[in-house]
């Protein structure tokens, strides 16, 4: 693994998960393997868990962090190869990742879509542009159409929980009064179509991920059909991929405990921030079924076990 | 002491004192007690003083420091129960709180009074949301009604230079452009009625405190009586608590060289930033009276044992 | 050296690039010189570079770092003496600089020109005050009119590549869209003023640096004449020092590879960021003559030159 962009990357589902919860019981335990190394954080975009547990990660390898918030704090950064630069960029992805590769030894990068226009975002151009250009290992800590640091964290949450020995995995969408990337949703699948579960996604006509996410994935426009016997329920808003960036708040998808009723008693997941009574109701969120507090701290574990193997190698 | 919300969490204030004393003579004598663990600093509102000299306690300690500035690095934070959250708001309190607890031994905030609307304030949602749902201590950084951090550093400060058994201490209002909260005054207050001094607070009609924090302490309208025979006087801006956040550029109550002259040769305190010429004037600010650098170095070890207590406690 | 405020500050141009080769050699040779030590880094602007390869400089030394974004996360400061603060700064430079120092052992400070008053920003009101009151070291991380530490940076690039003993350097004005400060400029022509090299500086009419900083440096007005025979070729906007904060797009003077090849197969160098193909075209941006990313590197080392002689003295 050069760097850590996507599920793809995850080369054994099965050992990764061991490994990372190997790392839950002994978080500190590779205390000094990070001695001198410093990780440097990138952030294009607001971040909370992702910030802060990835910090705790490299604390606990024993990592000097340094971190850059793009906006307010840097230069706005050009993409494009060739350009002449007379407008509004003052610098190069060319230079800024070379330059910070020379300060640093990971470099994890934040970087959301801007949902305006499709091709552009699933360009990937900011972490493609730092993966081209860096010479260091890069992390994704959630890029335009991926999110493999929050999808390694579900599969380890739901290995950690599981009864069954090939449980039912729902991933329900959600309404959202602002439109979201399909980041999350779409490593969640790519990372479920790894692991030995029974997998399904549902979600209104018009909320279709990308053909090459799905693959052969069942898709139920029905939710109710989709959550019977359901062992996890993953909840989660996303906007549209073909009328790209279009938002919805029908809040009959909303995750209530009626629906919940519908499922094998199953564990709700979610990857925060969650809206309130519009993404998932109330009496779902704070009920015993609901992991969403766990999921964010395993977090730490699935970042701790990216930096543990970028810097294992080298 | 389960968090240090106020000036009613100081259990002992001679004792207190007498600790932060000790740990101003040998700041690195407890290098080894925040070992592995982590300060979360959480950011409402701007800081200078407080941000810098809670971290330098944190790491006289030996803590590692993970640090969200709210306002662009982090999510609009809801805090009222049961709302449909499809307005502006990304994340719940209940959430944010449980999940930074995870990644985090000591969580402290800031987050100041919007002055908007009285009853908003003295709720203290934000702070008071944080401490019901954090898993761990909270510390109060100034919240919309309080800066206990601030009054025990002045407890401190006023003990260190104190000539007499029972000095005459004066908290006096001053002129201000722009409406500033209540919570340093509140603060002090409290924090002089736990102290064998010989309070007073003094303050042009309309600017009363809260009945429920002045209690018995004198109040006097007319400034130059308040003065005389001070042997410290507090100055400090705070807008109207009944008349809620108007402020006033009365600048007969500024501190000048000839009011000093009423007192006893008293110290000067302020808790910084301070604005010279409306609050107090260029002359008494650097005369040989000013307490205020002082002050502001002792905002160290009132953090330092406040954050010594609750690591103790673990 | 009491601060590091200017080149005048390098009191021995030699000797100081052999000691920064040195901890280029091994930068972690002095890792217990800063135990306990904090750097404080105060940005009133953006930085990238400065603000990553100053933290890298600390870190090698072991210091602990804070760090303060003035625009966002502090208070607004007054640097006037005798002003009556009723309008927007809330801080004087007395206070913010007195209470920073006692929070940190060395203080680094960025406050770029504003490039509306010359007067003004040749006053240096944000560097000067701070060093007038803080007690403790002050480093200059580009003030309105200098930016040493970006010129022991070159230096030691030059040192590092030159072939000849004493080689044909010179400084070339380029275009630029956006008005830049003659910061950098003016510390690289102190600079090599300093140095054993055969200078000049080449720019339009009207570019003119000030005569102060200029003194008997050899000026051209063509770009040709004085890029021939030259070993490095030093890159960078300014904006107009008589019609202050003019700048002009003249893409005449863009640097291209044909210009390039006047010279006797130059070093490119430029502090970067750089807007390609309007100060520099890809073309020498790319190729194997660049050492914009070497040098960028080099900044880890005269950084922690800087701080290494500040501490040593303590």
């Amino acid at each position: 693994m050069k760097h850590f962009f996507s599920v793809e990357d995850i080369d054994n589902s099965e050992q990764w998960i061991a490994e990372a919860m190997q790392l839950k019981k002994s978080p500190l335990a590779h205390k000094t393997l990070g001695t001198h190394k410093t990780l440097g954080m990138l952030f294009f975009n607001p971040s909370l868990r992702t910030r802060l547990s990835t910090q705790k990660a490299a604390l606990n390898l024993g990592m000097e962090i340094m971190i850059m918030n793009f906006s307010g704090e840097g230069w706005t950064l050009e993409f494009e190869d060739g350009i002449i630069m007379d407008q509004g960029s003052s610098e190069h992805i060319k230079e800024a990742a070379q330059v910070v590769s020379q300060y640093c030894d990971v470099l994890a990068i934040r970087s959301f879509a801007e949902l305006k226009d499709r091709e552009e975002d699933y360009k990937e151009k900011v972490l493609q542009g730092f993966m081209k250009y860096a010479t260091i290992p890069v992390i994704n800590m959630e890029s335009a159409t991926g999110h493999p640091l929050q999808a390694l964290t579900d599969a380890l949450t739901i290995v950690e929980h599981k009864t069954e020995t090939r449980p039912r995995v729902v991933l329900t969408w959600a309404p959202h009064p602002k439109a979201l990337p399909q980041a999350v949703a779409n490593s969640f699948v790519a990372m479920m179509q790894k692991l030995d579960v029974d997998f399904a996604v549902t979600h209104p006509k018009g909320f279709e991920l990308a053909n090459q996410i799905i693959k052969d994935t069942p898709v139920f426009y029905d939710q109710d059909k989709a959550l019977d016997q359901a062992d996890f329920v993953y909840v989660k808003n996303w906007s549209a991929y073909q009328d790209y960036g279009k938002t919805s708040l029908d809040f009959d998808w909303t995750l209530t405990k009626e629906k919940m009723k519908i499922t094998n008693e199953a564990f709700l997941m979610h990857c925060l921030p969650v809206r309130r009574n519009v993404v998932i109701a109330d009496a779902v969120l704070d009920s015993q079924q609901s992991l969403v507090i766990k999921q964010a701290l395993n977090r730490v574990y699935a970042a701790q076990l990216v930096l543990k193997k970028l810097l294992d190698k080298k």
